[in-house]
């Protein structure tokens, strides 16, 4: 049941260049589901510092921030979580009496996942990509005690310069090694970009790999994680982190964690 | 039936020092009525230029402003409406593209009322008051066409000068006059007040009118307003006044004029 909206429902919101409809439907389902006097609605702003400013002084709640306000937001909260500060990247802004802390939920997922499915320091890995969201993958890997890793990345100056943060190796090309698991943080099989089609990793590595994992998002069913299950692997999809990060948010500015049920019911109907 | 939020829902709101449901009602009842994609909640802040500047940086819409802020806000807009102008009071802000233009609803409700009533330029009319609502009634009728006025107030400077601003006369108290139209725009009957009880007009005086305008909105039946219609003097009531300000802000913010049944209906909820 849907509260009707009054001076006292809290509203929580979203910043992004390019708003999508996810997280608007995601937390309004769980909202009406567990009966929370909060509203939740996507924005996109062309001034950040005065967006996160009225965020502070009309008393949002929470912020998603997604591209491309992640690093810059950083400057404008009053602290930052360590899930923001190890990465400097924030994805989730929490606003307690005018107070704004800084988290990235993106980075909390990943580690979550990580544990829940059992990948463990013993396994060698390649991770592809350079960007924000790979530098938040990387340090959560890291973090969840996976060392033995490779990063491979087009873009060569980045690409060195976070693998060297994180402590993994660097390559441009994967070439010729089979590590136990593969993660795409790149755009490859993303919906409507130019490589949509196109599998983030060969088959043959495939086959030699026990889990595959593709940050992307949309769709869930990548090239990547179809290869993958036909050829009887281990997956974790994008769009499980993305159901992920947004349930931490959702705890962070609620106090309420939903449960298992009611996270899938939110996130089936978020992707409609 | 409510529609859904999604991230093309349009944001209107309300920025009081303490906020009230009426408008909050009011305006999502009609979004509903006509379906139209638009979601309203009353907020309140401490930092007025940071929360006029997220309506700016977020694109929300539309946003009144009540007490305190009414004056403070013209500073902070693009464009002054008349309406504002004239009278250097803000209760309404239209963002159009992050251009802020700033109108004065009140000012126009009270217009369009005296318009409808008749209230005509013959009249002689005592106003008691001298706040910023005061101000908006006094330029109001005066614009109108009444001028045969007198303008009473406890508080002698800001009556003083509010008179001479619209060219009424001034008197610190009513005495022995008995005009044609009384119009209380003071706390004075105003629920919850120290006043609630009193009449702001005396009996006496109410017999010798025609007609009885009284400012306070809540409740409607103020003791002038009861002993008014006692005296089966017409009646314009601050209920009205309320509901055809926040009219005028629903066609600013939408395009859209509902139908007075429409509004009836609103109108009726809102106060529940």
């Amino acid at each position: 049941m849907t509260r009707p909206i009054s001076k006292d429902t809290r509203l929580c919101m979203s910043l992004a260049a390019r708003p999508g409809n996810f997280g608007t439907r995601f937390h309004n389902h769980l909202y009406a589901a567990l009966d929370l006097d909060y509203v939740y609605k996507a924005f996109t702003t062309t001034d950040l510092p005065a967006a996160i400013g009225g965020v502070r002084a009309l008393g949002i709640r929470g912020c998603a921030v997604s591209m491309p306000f992640k690093e810059a937001c950083i400057l404008l909260v009053d602290e930052l979580d360590p899930s923001a500060a190890a990465i400097g990247s924030v994805n989730t802004v929490v606003n307690t009496d005018g107070h704004l802390k800084a988290y990235n939920t993106d980075y909390l997922a990943v580690q979550q996942l990580a544990s829940e499915r059992g990948l463990s320091g013993v396994l060698t890995f390649a991770l592809r990509g350079s960007g924000g969201m790979a530098r938040a993958v990387a340090f959560a890997l890291r973090d969840a005690g996976l060392t033995r890793g490779v990063l491979v990345a087009r873009n060569e100056a980045a690409g060195r310069a976070l693998a060297a943060e994180v402590g993994f190796g660097f390559q441009p090309e994967l070439g010729g090694q089979r590590p136990d698991l593969l993660v795409n943080v790149t755009p490859v099989g993303m919906a409507g970009g130019p490589e949509a089609g196109e599998l983030a990793f060969s088959a043959g590595a495939i086959a030699q790999a026990q889990v595959v994992f593709d940050a992307v998002a949309l769709p869930a069913e990548t090239p990547l994680i179809l290869e993958a299950r036909r050829q009887g692997k281990q997956v974790i999809t994008g769009a499980e982190v993305a159901v992920l990060q947004a349930l931490e948010q959702f705890v962070l500015y609620t106090g309420v964690r939903p449960g298992a049920d009611q996270v899938q019911a939110a996130a089936d109907y978020a992707r409609q």
